[in-house]
């Protein structure tokens, strides 16, 4: 034994904010890319979650399970449809949400509207694995651009929208997006069936309040179905929380729909119906732990009051 | 805003090591207790997870999530059995552990070692509400020593027994408690009907073959079924791990019982039959969200083939 | 060795900014109080520095050196006058300052005006070495109270004027006290032969023209002789900065009157002849290498522009 | 004001040990090379010092301050010889020590011996201004190996030798070049008139006794005459020690000869004889701050028994 053996050898250290109080703290092991954008500071580095992409000091996605957390936001809503035509994705700059789409044959066109085409060439080169065999998908239709206006102006109807964006912090170019008023033109966009799917911040028991709950009761003012589920995504510092939502179909009634959705017991089958796809991540056992959160993450969904609008935002730490 | 706003104002700090290259930081608002004793180094302090037990560096348990862990290891197997009358507790000093068995009006014994007397004293002067209402109970029996030699030389069975011990460190005084020895041993032990449960490390699925996996296949070695479950604690930095094993009755199938159990639909009428509490935690849903982990969990169980023994431990980090 | 070793144990730090990107790290080993008076955060705690007194996030003096800083801070200024009377101290709540002036025996009055009476009290509790004798020595008046305008409205002159008092930060309670104007009224305040002396921030390389050079400027303004000088005070992260000043008697000529200072031969007898104290730090040779700082640093000083008046104030990180 | 301002933005941050339970926290700007030599993890960094190198988790030079650090290990060393022709380098991988060698027109040879090719490469890659115009110059004789056989076993006299290596840590390549056997041996090489310096570790108040003190003691049992002396290199975190050594010439007193050096008040005129350099740090005022180091450095000096040899070696945290 040495000396040497008794000092922390990794002085290298990236400290990201979780809440006031807490930090995580991961070793640096490379810095690819560190700039800013019109937008956002951007940076590529590597910690012991792998190749990560970090905006505004917030990871966003990291090599070790960026599958977890794609795989959670798009799946479900993907096979809760069944056979997706048309699908929206706000946000999504990495490629990997559009890439958990354009595995769906069915899937005809992706819509994707990111506003930072910095972050986008920057994951396309130092994050080639994310948006895999996309790139040259003549079914994915790219747009640089601000994702409210974009899909305020587009045609037609889609069967899924997702969106992968930012969390809202004060001024993020992203809190519009997390409004009634946005989720009512999701609502009148969806084709009959139509699902919509939104990250939604920590799902944590110590900071779902952050938004999470919020978001839920906002979708439940325009929709008759929300789904909120979570899944742990170690380098998001813990559990992450989405709320999925839909309308009823004529003769169905909300809680029971849910409730069915909630045990769904044949998501293998739905997976060999549509995608094929042997996940990482998702099967029927994961969904059963991702849609049965624990019982203080429902008794604050309960209790939430919050209704996001453009006038009433909220924000996260 | 002033020059002040400007900086960290955070300026004490508890830094926990989860993984090599991994810490998670908490602000340090209080060091109430800050000493050792004969086994480990002994810490109560305050920070964003309210006052937390830290020994050796690694928090044990605090304010705000005791219930989470202490719930997750309890009660399950409590109501799996549905009227324990015995309880062995290995560990548990805060006295959280006894007092979630002793919540259950079957309960007649519960027999608690702890192996550290100082631990045991500093919870009941710091940390009084987790023991709350415990310290007189009658039907509990203390013993300061060491679990694994008192627990060989107890006379009697055990409807339920419950290790509640600090991770398989090294050198560390719970080695031989994570041991197929010691299930075996456990196993004569349980009257018809027993159930065995123990925490067992992170159940994050970075790291989950830490020990997690392989304290699953040791008892796998021993018992005919083995449930694996993890419940989300914040203050342990994520997801934990815990295995609950039992032998079979007569006409039973292993893999149909756990099935059962892991999609089990009346916990709530098991918890109306049994302590009749109102958990924090745990209820029919959240014990389908912990019962059922997520495919990498469940992968890397199927795969694991290490069994721990005297002559082959394992270490967690 | 165990795995243990090869974990950081310290997990409980102190982290004080320096600079923008620059931090020290000090192990905290007790928080002995916690808390906030009216004018700022007052903690005092134990790090590899001994007990340390810190306000704001910033130590302000701490066991191992406190001694260094004061018997820089005072010391000189006493023996440059010689048989100093009485004394003025801005600050100094830790009385470490009152107790280097009360070992000359020729004092007969310090007046010493602090602020914060919280600051003063916990000093006085929980450091009571610091100001050792002073409480009970009748010649302390200390007045609790703002500075300057005690200084502005007490009657009679002082031999030596020590400001002992927080950095210079933006709505910071002391700003008025490192202006143009203050030191105009410092100066109108000394009898003949009199001393001003204060503290002036880093004296680092790197750092000296966050306030140095600026308070040396603007007392260049006022007295016709300025000797700035530095000491390495470790728990302040370097080397610590000081200003002292006087007028000119008849027939001296101002920088024939500095390099006498500068290169003073005769320390110890000066010693000698009046406190007779055997210091820990000061003495002859010390004296030379204070007052003989680098060459970057005397080249800063000869750069600065900037006079510190109520309308221009500056700001230290 | 935003959210964002009250976060810490600076994510990435080098954290260096500098004693335990205190470490320096630098943001890390940029990771230009992070590797293995044979002998040591060496990494070139940005911080808020500038350009860096790291060996081994320690700041070897940087680009703000490299220029105290290698003007204070030569400058005085030459100087005090006033004419060196031939000059030994041990260590000194950056050229920073040779450079300021080769500023002497007097030198005819600079051998510098350095174990480490992967260093020297890469300063003269990441760090070309450090050894700027030497790598060409004819009078260098770069060898790559063990400074102890190479200078062992090479013919001739030096001048002056210098000192450049790591600090003394177990099993680290420069064990052996702190101990009295090689002191002897450089005693033996050095020409009439010939002088000694070496880098000795931490300077300041709370660690010169690391090894300052004990080099200074192990010098003095070799030469005559030994000058400790003392720069503020904060990018080192604080005071950095040296020690110079030399033999008496005929008829010459050592306590004498030391104190003429010590506040020796030709500086000026002996650079205007020799290099003609208009140095960053170094002049006549800065020499007396360096040769005169306070108090209780000299008292740790005195006090200091442990001479350091290859049985009895000392070791730095």
């Amino acid at each position: 034994m040495t000396i040497e053996s008794e000092r922390d050898k990794a002085g290298f250290w990236f400290e990201e904010d979780v809440l006031p109080g807490l930090k995580v703290k991961m070793e640096l092991k490379e810095i690819s890319f560190n700039g800013n954008s019109k937008f956002q500071q951007v940076q590529v580095i590597k910690t012991i979650f792998g190749k990560t992409l970090v905006t505004d000091g917030k990871t966003q996605s990291a090599e070790s399970d960026e599958k977890i957390y794609h795989e959670s936001l798009v799946v479900p809503a993907m096979l809760k449809h069944g056979s997706p035509k048309r699908v929206f994705i706000g946000g999504g700059g990495e490629l990997a949400t559009a890439r958990e789409c354009l595995r769906f044959p069915s899937v005809e066109e992706v819509v994707m509207v990111d506003i930072d085409e910095v972050v986008v060439n920057i994951c396309k080169e130092h994050l080639p694995t994310w948006g895999d065999g996309c790139w040259d998908d003549p079914r994915l239709n790219l747009i640089i651009g601000d994702a409210y206006s974009n899909f305020e102006n587009m045609d037609g109807q889609f069967d899924v929208v997702i969106m992968d964006i930012s969390d809202p912090i004060e001024a993020g170019p992203g809190i519009a997006l997390y409004t009634k008023e946005f989720y009512d033109m999701v609502a009148s966009k969806l084709s009959p069936g139509g699902v919509f799917v939104t990250q939604s911040g920590s799902g944590d028991v110590h900071n779902y309040d952050d938004c999470m709950t919020a978001i839920n009761r906002t979708c439940r003012e325009v929709f008759d179905c929300v789904a909120p589920y979570t899944s742990s995504v170690p380098s998001f510092g813990g559990n992450w929380g989405f709320n999925m939502a839909w309308n009823l179909g004529e003769g169905e009634e909300g809680k029971e729909e849910i409730k069915k959705w909630k045990t769904c017991s044949d998501i293998e089958a739905k997976i060999q119906a549509s995608s094929k796809h042997d996940y990482i991540f998702y099967d029927g056992e994961t969904h059963l732990g991702m849609f049965n959160p624990a019982k203080q993450l429902r008794r604050g969904l309960e209790k939430e009051e919050r209704v996001i609008t453009r006038d009433n935002p909220v924000f996260m730490y």
